[in-house]
């Protein structure tokens, strides 16, 4: 039996509860600062910055739950590595004390945290083709089932029409596709960069041809890969993440 | 007034409590995924895995506290790299659930963690010059104070009957050593390697001229350091390590 490439949005959550369930043993806040490192590291290969431009912006979006964690921990790490990431959070996870924890962590950092309500146009202003690297969609991850709430419409609408003028990273699954069956219309976000986090899902086979794909989030034994029927990714040294 | 290379022990414990106290926000289980995560890089940099060698074994020996939850934590990620880590756990925490969580990860990965009573004479079976890359010296960090508890002082005389045979990596501080005064007598362990996580402390600058020297644990902005006059170091591009 062949090894499958992808896995499905309900595969995927049954693989984050084992890996968080009482026998593997991970917590959350190991899991994410894994991944939101690699998504960090994905963008330095993809995009570094260059040291005599001025243009080191990188605008990250985060969504309510833990796509939106991960994309919290990259812009720290970002931050680390020389950019000037600047995040909107509009939504924020009020499950978790972790998710404010992450916050105060970028304050600390003295990364800007937009105000939740600074609204559509607004937002926008951290996003100028000339001075903004990229954007990073943290929006929506695998657990993604439509319908889509404001203000991430919104948002998402105002993504697709800059994702021309400033290449769009997206952490795991382009927000708004479904996880599944990839995008839903037309006018989905396309995004430039997606960074699949454990493995990719099906959406990612509808990445545009000129897409970069990475796969993070290296916290897999080879034995439960092929548990789940797939394989795991041939990382290079130390590298936490690997380009497909 | 120039900056310092080193904090004493008083200051490290006060940095370590503001970096996870209420303003900073950063959580054990982060800062240990990341220090942990960067001691195995610098393995990784100092020691590669030989790929048509046998010579991939590392014993990793984990002390009581965090210094040993850092060696736990290392040796997944060694693991990860292409290594064959043991571990030996001898005392484990058992103030915090997290501590027997990483052990579950390294069940989970199929790292063996010798039994906790295995005795003095059993575990040098996994220290064999002809076998083993290197010995992870994770026993006691920058918060050791003397006198040295049983089984510790007796793994560490036997560490230092070994380390001319087979290189010893030290986590943070030389088990054994006066975290500002550097090694108590002639018998003291001097390791091959250390990676001094944040930033060192008084007693690397007692390391042996041969010795490697790292600094780990990227998770300071300046301003803080600067606060507690030292100064970040320049890491590279995405390293969580730099040699120092």
């Amino acid at each position: 039996m062949s090894l499958m490439k992808v896995v499905s949005a309900k595969l995927a959550a049954e693989i984050d509860q084992e890996l968080m369930g009482p026998q593997v043993g991970f917590t959350l806040q190991q899991l994410m600062e894994l991944a939101g490192f690699s998504v960090a590291q994905g963008i330095y290969r993809e995009f570094p910055p260059n040291k005599s431009s001025a243009n080191k912006n990188v605008l990250i979006i985060a969504g309510p739950g833990n796509n939106g964690g991960d994309g919290l921990v990259c812009a720290r790490h970002l931050k680390l590595f020389g950019y000037h990431p600047v995040v909107y959070y509009p939504k924020r996870g009020k499950k978790n004390e972790f998710y404010k924890q992450l916050v105060d962590q970028l304050n600390f950092f003295k990364v800007p945290v937009l105000p939740e309500d600074i609204g559509p146009d607004k937002w926008l202003d951290y996003a100028k083709p000339e001075s903004t690297l990229c954007i990073v969609d943290a929006i929506f991850g695998f657990s993604f089932k439509p319908p889509m709430r404001e203000p991430f419409e919104s948002i998402i609408d105002q993504l697709y029409e800059l994702q021309n003028k400033i290449p769009v990273v997206s952490v795991d699954v382009p927000s708004g596709w479904d996880v599944d069956e990839g995008p839903l219309s037309d006018m989905s976000l396309n995004p430039a960069m997606l960074v699949s986090l454990t493995v990719p899902k099906p959406a990612s086979t509808h990445l545009k041809p000129s897409a970069s794909h990475y796969v993070g989030g290296r916290f897999i034994p080879p034995e439960f890969a092929k548990k789940f029927k797939f394989d795991t990714f041939e990382y290079k040294s130390t590298d936490q993440v690997l380009k497909l």
